[in-house]
């Protein structure tokens, strides 16, 4: 892969967004931005200063890579609609297999950057978060390293069935845990409690996993304890928010299990 | 209360041993340490250079904090123990009630840390987190706010029943999430994947919603976009876990009921 590869963007959400800041920031330039949402569309061909693709069948040709930032049910359309090309096309997410990309492209790729992506956030850090490929040969699975090492100093190759269950455990470490946080945060709001309040707890908490090779030897709380005494107290407070004690009920049930 | 009282613990688990570090460190002096698990308690005395308390009831009565660190439900039968004295004597739990502690005791009160404790870990940073303290008497609610600003700048006096509150949504906020890394580490490890892999996205997680008034409206991943192919393909790879296929199930399940 050339130093400062061409790029056609497909898709314009989370990932796209982020990524192609990124990218960007590297020299690499856009040929141009396809979306389904073109008001989008226009947005990032603006930041990008590259032109809307309109019509993806008569998108350019001769980019180096396609990238594909679309929702996973979109992969398959959108990659049979652009025409045959020189270029690796790729989609970036962790629950598609390779082949999610229509078979009239030769040159086949994912890249996975394992990290959570919101437009309404800063631009990410880039460099600080792993990222997975996988291609159809050996010389593209270098060149997808090489391309991802511009926005990742951790690039590892990695089969699709292996990248599904890292993408399970995303969604347990990342997904799970923000709702958590915002279960917390209704109950604190509900109750004239100031959701910062939690900030430090929080970050404690992710922090000193850092030095753990096992979180579940870090547990604490009444669960862990078998402290069924303050488990009651609990769940009699929450009568009255039955959603917060399905919930409570289920995962304390299985911590205790676990202990 | 005087700058520097003097403190009897009782206790010797994870709040005990961190809470008792700062204290020492900010110049109070330790007459006793009191425990049920003797071995604790010699090598808690031992740390702050004071004696073990064997007989509760021949404890010194002129400390000026009675300071009981143990499991919630050891304050009754514990503080029942303890000699009357001219001293406040002070709980450190969430969820029991300032009355748990045993009705002999005029001066009563709870100073409850809003952090996790772990002796395995190194010493927190004091001051970083919240303290909400709760005493029977203004005076008192006084001198326990002097008392915790020794090891918080954020000193909050706040009722019982708010402070149960706060201490269901900590367990959502630490027990939950940690127990969130611990599934998705156990996932990882059994497919041979490192789980220090999660780190950067874990770190994020946790970062992203300091700048937020509300973590549900940062909710990513399938169950949030009703991406319901991913979710199945996620089912059908977590039938061999049937403990992490219960748990993904119920947060997909009121995830998307929430979105």
């Amino acid at each position: 892969m050339i130093p400062s590869p061409t790029i056609l963007l497909l898709g314009s959400g989370n990932v796209a967004w982020h990524l192609s800041a990124a990218l960007s920031a590297k020299g690499c330039r856009f040929v141009g931005v396809y979306s389904r949402t073109v008001r989008h569309a226009e947005a990032l061909a603006e930041r990008l200063r590259c032109p809307v693709v309109d019509d993806l069948e008569r998108a350019p040709k001769d980019a180096d890579v396609y990238l594909i930032c679309t929702s996973d049910d979109a992969i398959a359309p959108v990659s049979a609609l652009l025409p045959e090309n020189d270029g690796v096309t790729v989609h970036v997410s962790g629950a598609a297999a390779i082949d999610a990309i229509d078979k009239k492209h030769r040159r086949q790729g994912v890249i996975y950057p394992l990290q959570t992506f919101n437009k309404n956030n800063s631009p990410l850090l880039m460099g600080g978060f792993p990222v997975f490929v996988e291609a159809a040969t050996p010389s593209d699975t270098d060149a997808l390293t090489t391309f991802a090492h511009l926005f990742s100093d951790t690039v590892i190759p990695l089969k699709g069935e292996q990248r599904k269950i890292l993408h399970i455990a995303a969604v347990f470490a990342c997904n799970f845990t923000n709702f958590m946080y915002g279960l917390a945060a209704e109950l604190m709001q509900e109750n004239g409690l100031d959701f910062q309040l939690l900030l430090p707890l929080i970050r404690e908490t992710a922090t000193r996993i850092e030095n753990s090779d096992n979180p579940m030897s870090l547990q604490t709380g009444p669960a862990v304890r078998n402290d069924l005494e303050t488990i009651r107290k609990h769940l009699e407070l929450l009568q009255s928010e039955p959603k917060l004690l399905g919930i409570y009920q289920i995962l304390t049930q299985s911590i205790r299990e676990h202990a």
